[in-house]
């Protein structure tokens, strides 16, 4: 049996399943302090016999395996999450080797290997939720150089009607500062799932959604890109950012149908548990 | 012996060369119509025995070995070079497999196996010249998704005291249209090498090109950033983004020393003719 953890800002949640990519325990665990949370997380392994485990978790982390902090959780916004060892206080309580990788990363590789992004040179998976970030796989790998991507934070041109500063601690208005979850309650006072479909903010959205997809696209040059989060399950949220990606990039890029070129992950909220249980496979049987 | 093209918007160079990256002999040749340019290309590659030919061209390119017009040449604004068969022509007149990709992956392809990316995991090479342009290795192979990156043509916020309107003819001021050598000449009237070390031009040019390696750097994470092209031929122009780098990414981005992380390229004017050739000497020799 393998073990898999999507460590999120808001929820653990934890699983054991087969090789093949078959879910057969999970629960949730509300994101408190480390102190209250992870001892929950580790009792739910400890009732399981398992070879491995993967953990794709909020970030940044460190991903440097020649780094004295590699497998911490580096600077966050979270309280007591700042520069937490993940991955030591896994393997120490349940002495099992341990994969570790982003969130998104782990997304990204659940439906590259299970999902939309089957087969593909290059697939992208993006979050849109109390933050935003972004994982890719390449020729069959997650993308690492330096570090991992923070495509999350990268600027953009304001749109012409918005007015609201942005949110971001690091940088104000960044990608996430002006387009995450909170960026619209925020702007508008009120929940993005509270807001009728014809209301402007849904034009505001798009418009930086489509625009951070433009410079993933001039820079890396996926050949699928996939939206997941709590924000994308605006029903028309994928298809406004269809007609603004069209807008955006006509007579330069030549692009495949945007209906078949940003979709939604096939494995609905499951991308990112599945993307680590295969991250702990890895481990056990190799690539 | 092996044959490379280096295709730019003002010069063809053309080289042949053994398989350890040695060039035997070089000419160049003025781009002007295809019709004049290519046949003393061809006549040139004719008086040496090549057994393969590897191109790295300025575009758009069709790199799509799919398509119908693989090997083209596509919407550029290089007068007489549109839909240009640049593969066909050649493969036809010298009657040896030829390896066709953008000028600028042929130099990241160049510095990544005898220059500054050398046994790098992620390695981009960027230009600044008539255009700007970048290309990437990936994992010891060049990146290639959707098609070739189109690094140069991103967004930008604009420096407050720039009010340079652009000169992209499909975004007006996208990175090329605002810091490309042509947009430095436009905005003051006189071409960048005459324009003195403490000229305003430098700042503004330092923050454009460091807010783009910026977004590189959030999407793709390389290891190593090389510049070249005409207006890094500027000695201090490299330490201005050196600089400007510090301070955007200050307090969220943890980088190498800018000296060591943002260099220039080790092979000099040489990384795309010998990338080209290496590439030729891939079709042969495989890798
Ligand atoms: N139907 C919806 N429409 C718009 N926004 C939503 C919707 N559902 C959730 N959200 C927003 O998504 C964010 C939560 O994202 P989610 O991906 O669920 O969690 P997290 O990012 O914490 O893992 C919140 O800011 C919430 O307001
Ligand atoms: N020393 C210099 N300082 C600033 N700009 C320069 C310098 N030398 C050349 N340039 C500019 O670089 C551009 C040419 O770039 P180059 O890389 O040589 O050619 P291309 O891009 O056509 O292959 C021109 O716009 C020119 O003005
Ligand atoms: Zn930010
Ligand atoms: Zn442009």
């Amino acid at each position: 049996m393998l073990g898999a953890v999507e460590a999120g800002g808001t929820k653990y949640i934890c699983a054991v399943g087969t090789e093949d990519g078959k879910i057969m325990e999970r629960v949730q665990i509300p994101t408190e302090y480390p102190g209250k949370t992870i001892p929950k997380v580790i009792e739910f392994f400890q009732k399981h016999q398992i070879d491995a485990l993967g953990i794709g978790s909020f970030g940044p982390l460190d991903l440097n395996g020649q780094s004295d902090t590699y497998g911490y959780i580096k600077a966050t916004p979270k309280p007591g999450w700042v520069n937490f060892p993940l991955v030591e206080t896994m393997k120490k309580a349940l002495n099992v080797p341990v994969a570790f990788d982003t969130d998104v990363n782990a997304a990204a590789w659940g439906e590259f290997l299970f999902g939309a992004g089957k087969g593909l040179g290059i697939c992208l998976y993006m979050t849109v939720g109390t933050g935003i970030g972004a994982g890719a796989v390449v020729d069959g790998k997650i993308l690492h150089g330096l570090s991992h991507p923070e495509m999350g934070h990268i600027f953009l041109r304001r749109h012409p009607q918005d007015e609201f500063e942005g949110f971001c601690p690091y940088h104000v208005d960044c990608l996430e500062g002006l387009a995450a979850g909170p960026a619209i309650e925020k702007r508008w006072g009120i929940e993005g799932a509270g807001l009728p479909e014809n209301h402007p903010a849904w034009e505001i959205e798009a418009h930086y959604l489509a625009q951070a997809l433009l410079q993933y696209i001039l820079i890396l040059s996926p050949e699928k890109i996939i939206m997941g989060g709590g924000v994308m399950k605006q029903p028309h949220l994928l298809q406004r950012i269809h007609r603004e990606m069209e807008r955006l990039s006509k007579g330069f890029l030549t692009l495949p149908q945007p209906e078949n070129y940003i979709v939604s992950p096939t494995l609905g909220d499951d991308s990112g548990i599945l993307g680590a249980l295969m991250m702990a496979k890895d481990i056990v049987y190799g690539k």
